[in-house]
């Protein structure tokens, strides 16, 4: 609720709120401010209040007006203290804009567990092993050792040796040598797809899927062919015809707990799955972030093909620290090198002593135990998240399984979201994760972060008043 | 020279010899192998050893004949263990070639100093400052609050206060939200050009010129426009001209301490670079790598323009930790938001430890006085060199100055790189610093590996017998 001050009007108050959320990106380019009726109501002020307010994000160039359709957040904002004839600024792309909501959810909005998130509550990934081993690589010796030189463009060997090691165990056989160490997964994905494709060739993407590797792809200049995916993998009479009619390069996919839905791959999906990219000719990437909170035996399609024309990638924000950004790949043989020229003409190298302090808590097996009190929380949190859920009135839209909930509201979320923002709430509406941001009533949740009633309790409030 | 063994003939050891290097990418695809003759001088062998070895390398795949020219590395090495129905790997391309090459410059080739080195040798950077400063920061709850949550888009807030600082001393104003912190200044560049450019887009860089921008400019399909640089900067008449036939939307440059050339910009040619790309409205990326080794009252763009149309960049490898692997950029506000949409859809955010333990050694004074440390011992390291140098009937091609020394050595250095190789020295040649990798009497020097009698001795004798 707003209240007048001796400093702002509540004209002034409201704006401002809109402005910032502008600034914040949390309301995106092209989002619709709400209705005057419905804000007015909202925010517990008169309409007038709200047509003036509008009227000073017009006379900011924030909004813009369009006749009988309302108030829309504009595509390119001016910036404040740009010079007159300075170059333009490129035009703001259908990409940019799902970047920029991804943006909106790396902002604090308050200090609540926040539904939206894509990662556990720090307090989730607290050890004393990771501090522990990041002193022990810390020694003036082991610095000067890893400081000083570029490193070895690979990535540490001693983590390389490790996760080939980890690979092993969920059955994907290889060699150090196949590895390459990156930027977290994000950066490993990027990399894949600066590779094997060119601008404008065509990608499969699942859908949905993390709308940053729509963003990203789509920045790259490439063109987008979306699969829908079901509980037991993508719909590969879709892909088929996909690949018949485009011949894509290249496919990605999250086998194992599959985000938002938290799908996992089944066996004999798998196998015909790698049976048509034989036929068709095309390298699948498999994207496995989530492998830390799934059983060891998931199916892989790395697994399955032997890393012959599968490329393997993942990383360690899930499980132990989001922001050491360590992510690796694993591939062919015959991709390694133009993969490494890509990795060099991005980052160079990678920073060696993080790498160091990750071999070391994979090594003694700390990491591996973490891992499993983690799954045990999540378990637990998982089926009081759930209950609350339903009891709000839900649907879930998957089998709930993993860290992700993929739950249909029956209202819209991009709406929803906006409303839930001014009760300090983020969430993760589901047009996030559909490349063309279609409009949606389904929502991805955090197990972690919605366990507790209170969320679920002003959810259903703002949903009510929908 | 080989001496034959038990286990492997002269043939076999000579085949083997080049055989490790194409597959190290010291001989690039489509590099000649020396003729029969000068092989079997330089290896004191006889010329019937060098064409068995040279049959053998043709069996194995890695080189071809070509009729009478000679034997060359073959463009695509078939790898090894690829399925026989795998997708083919993407073609090699004349950009991959370039990076192949650097790659090659990751490689330990012996313990000697090294010629052709982009950095100092490590012990030119150990410090007791720099251990003690990553210490501080590795507390357990220090690491808790960095590393468990993805951090800030932007990176650490407070290593972009003290690079504000620095930057306003070297007059570049700045506020700390316009620094976005990266992976090295390779991010960065990469980062720019992502966000300015499209593929097929016209791109002004500087000639001779760092050989990984020309690199990653190919591979994101960018056109290449080179402009001769000279000792006060870019040669205008050209760049005008190119700027009006092809309005390119972006000018690569280094305008202190240029790579390989040591050149720095005049105030005149700076203040008429500003005009042109005012006039034909082009943003410029200043890269300014070298800047710790450069005296405070350089002349750079960004500090004339105010960042209005200049984006800055620049990182520590050179002057504290190559692995650290930090950079950062400043930038118009116009430009922010889409450059920090770029950052995080290559890598999402950055390590905060490193940026935390830099922010210290900043803060503290530290790095500044070992700067100073280091730039003193550069200067004494180069007038040894130098004169070396011109001892070794070499000719400066540019005034001696900063990290790199650019050499003329009156023979082709392509070729006398691959002769270097046998004594264990890895030079850069000119080819390395050109678009299009023209041949070239040129390499580039480091100072800080040059400054003794034995190189230059082996490279005289080398020069001597070509």
């Amino acid at each position: 609720m707003l209240m007048k001050t001796a400093n702002q009007s509540l004209t002034e108050q409201l704006a401002e709120r809109y402005a910032d959320r502008i600034r914040q990106r949390l309301l995106v380019p092209g989002a619709r401010l709400p209705s005057v009726r419905a804000c007015a109501a909202q925010h517990g002020v008169s309409p007038s209040t709200v047509v003036a307010a509008y009227d000073l994000l017009l006379a900011q160039g924030l909004v813009q007006a369009q006749r009988q359709r309302g108030f829309f957040v504009r595509e390119s904002i001016a910036p404040r203290s740009e010079p007159r004839h300075a170059a333009p600024v490129p035009p703001a792309q259908g990409p940019i804009n799902a970047t920029a909501l991804i943006r909106g959810m790396f902002h604090q909005v308050s200090d609540k567990p926040q539904p939206g998130m894509g990662v556990f509550p720090p307090d989730w990934l607290e050890s004393t092993f990771m501090p522990a081993a990041v002193r022990r690589v810390a020694s003036t010796r082991a610095l000067n050792e890893t400081s000083l030189s570029y490193g070895e463009p690979r990535g540490d060997e001693g983590l390389r040796r490790v996760l080939a090691q980890k690979l092993s165990a969920i059955s994907v056989p290889v060699d150090p040598a196949q590895i390459i160490t990156t930027v977290g997964a994000t950066h490993a994905l990027d990399i894949v797809s600066r590779t094997l494709l060119r601008p404008g060739d065509p990608v499969m993407v699942e859908e949905p899927g993390w709308a940053v590797e729509f963003a990203r792809l789509a920045a790259l200049g490439m063109r987008i062919l979306t699969v829908p995916r079901g509980p037991d993998g993508p719909d590969l009479a879709v892909m088929e015809r996909l690949a018949e009619a485009h011949r894509p390069k290249l496919f990605v996919s999250v086998s194992v707990l599959h985000n938002p839905t938290g799908y996992s791959l089944s066996p004999g999906v798998a196998h015909r799955l790698l049976q048509l990219a034989q036929q068709h000719n095309f390298h699948i990437v498999e994207d496995d972030t989530y492998s830390h909170l799934a059983p060891e035996h998931s199916t892989r399609l790395s697994a399955l093909d032997g890393l012959q024309r599968t490329i393997y990638v993942s990383g360690f924000a899930k499980i132990l620290a989001p922001n050491w950004r360590i992510g690796f790949l694993a591939a062919p043989p015959g991709l390694l090198e133009p993969l490494l020229d890509t990795k060099l003409l991005s980052t160079l190298t990678t920073p060696a002593l993080l790498e160091k302090a990750l071999a070391h808590c994979i090594e003694q097996g700390q990491l591996r135990r973490h891992a499993e009190r983690v799954r045990t929380r999540l378990d637990a949190a998982r089926s009081r998240s759930v209950k609350l859920a339903l009891g709000a009135g839900c649907r879930f839209a998957a089998e709930p399984s993993g860290l992700f909930g993929w739950v249909d509201t029956g209202v819209d979320t991009d709406e929803l979201a906006q409303r839930l923002l001014d009760d300090g709430y983020l969430i993760a509406p589901g047009a996030l994760f559909h490349a063309a941001r279609t409009p949606s009533t389904l929502m991805r949740i955090n197990f972690a972060t919605t366990q507790d009633a209170t969320f679920w309790r002003i959810f259903s409030r703002r949903v009510g008043s929908s």
